[in-house]
This record gives structure tokens, sequence and C-alpha cells, in this order.
């Protein structure tokens, strides 16, 4: 399979049963309160494992975890191997394109980030997941941020 | 996208999301009384109809159908389109390659079947999918098949 069939083929695993998302977290050891994490996310079914591993061997990183409920989980968390992903698979997708083009404009903005209303815009272009994945159950909005982030300026504030 | 990067594309999609498998069904207006179904199904949430219906339409074959559960499914099930789609998503298939070739094997033995000995080392193929496909609730094996065609003999006989 040349390289173009590959990260084609990963394309349409990703479509079919893979994710693209964002999450917050609260970290106070940030500058903003709030961990910025990425993940893209390949699931399959315990006996299919050695698919993923496959996959997980020509990519070269990223790791596979297997759930308590018998899904295993390949994910890859860290943003340059992400970027690399996204920018192989990007012209092959057709289900989660919009997830795709959205998390390279996340990684774009957070290297940007200069002040809390920075932070807030971003986590603003985070909520828009929630949307395109129909997941219904985010805690950390750009509202939970923006509170949290105007409670501490007043408290900050002389 | 060009075609031979589509159907890596599928074969990601098939292997991550989708399943290739064949159903031997009661039917007494069959010679052998059996029918051969083979089918390549690929399943997606409803919210994700629409990746079903791009490859539908790109494929111009197979048939969706929306289950009650939530879960659409993209259907081919006819012989031909089989050999067809299989023929080309064979070569980027890294999980399910042991499947689309025993899916080709049956079709091209059903195409030669000459006596109930050759139906019931069919049934026996198509057995084969159960260890495969990690498919416990198979109903009509080839053990079935035999007996019943077994019995007709001993009945038909003067």
């Amino acid at each position: 399979m040349r390289e173009d069939q590959f990260f084609a083929y990963l394309a349409g695993f990703l479509d079919a049963d893979g994710s693209i998302y964002v999450r917050l977290k609260p970290n106070s050891s940030y500058k903003y309160d709030f961990q910025v994490s990425p993940y893209v996310v390949f699931f399959q079914s315990a006996s299919a494992k050695v698919g993923l591993e496959v996959i997980q061997q020509k990519l070269e990183y990223g790791y596979l975890r297997q759930r308590k409920d018998g899904i295993v989980e390949y994910t890859i968390g860290d943003r340059s191997s992400i970027r690399l992903l996204i920018n192989c698979v990007l012209p092959f997708l057709i289900l989660k394109k919009k997830q795709a083009d959205l998390m390279i404009k996340i990684l774009d903005q957070a290297d940007q980030i200069e002040s809390a209303k920075d932070f807030i815009k971003l986590a603003e272009l985070i909520d828009k997941f929630s949307e395109l994945n129909y997941s219904k159950k985010r805690r950390i909005t750009s509202r939970v941020v923006r509170r949290h982030l105007a409670e501490k300026e007043r408290t900050l504030t002389p």
C-alpha cells in the first residue's frame, strides 16, 4: 500500500469508527487554569485489537488502551502527532472533515494565546466540537472558562 | 480523491465498522432448499447517515436501511456488486482480508454447484465466517444442511 493509500485507508477508518475532539481540563498549573487536551482516537472491539496495533506500528505514535467494557482505544494525544496525522488524512476525510479543520484551527490558535480574552476565544472554538460530534456531556465549556477567568481577575485586582 | 484512494478509504471504513459474511436461509424454492445470501454491510449511527449516502452515490449499488435501534446499514447484497467491491478494496484491507478472500472463494464455488455434496462443501466454507467474525448465533450451519439433504435423499429414494 502506497503512503497516500494508507492515509486514505486511515481516513476511512477514522470516519467510520474514530473521533476527533478537544477537551478542556481544570488544571491550576496552567496559566489560565485549564489544560487544552486534543485527541484523535480510533475505537475497536478487543477482538480487532490487532488492526489498531498494525496502524500504530505504521504511524509510530500514540498509545493503545484496553477499556473495561471490552473496547480498545488507540489514542493520539500530542499536538505535533495530531497535526501530522490530520494533515495526511484531511484530503480523504468525508464525514469528519469539519472536525479535522476545527482541530487544526484550534491548534494554531492555542500556539498564539496572549491574554485571557484569547483563551476564552479558544474555548469558544472548542465548544464547536459538541455540535459536530453530537456530544452533550461536555462539562467545561467556554462559559465555565469565562466565568472562572472573570472571577479570578476580580479577586486578583487590588 | 483518485479511484484507488477512494477504495483504500472504503477498505478503512469496512475494516473499522463493516461486515463481510454469508448467510444460509431455508428456502424450498431453491434446488438444495437453502438460499446462499452474501452481504457486505457498512454500519453508522443515524447522525452519520450522510457519509453512507455519499459512499452509496459513488458506488451506485446497494441500499440504505435505518434500523429501529438508530443504526443505519448500507448493504450490498447482490453477487456481482459484492465481487466488484471486494476486488477493489481487497488490496487495502488489513483487518477483514480473510473474510474478503473467503467471500470470493464462496462466490466462485456457488457458481459451480452440481450436487448435494458440492452444496454441503459450500456450506462448510460458509461456516468459516463464524470464527472470522466472532459470531456465535449462526443457526443454519453445514451440519443442518447436511442432515436436511441426507433426510431428503432418504425420503426421495424409492
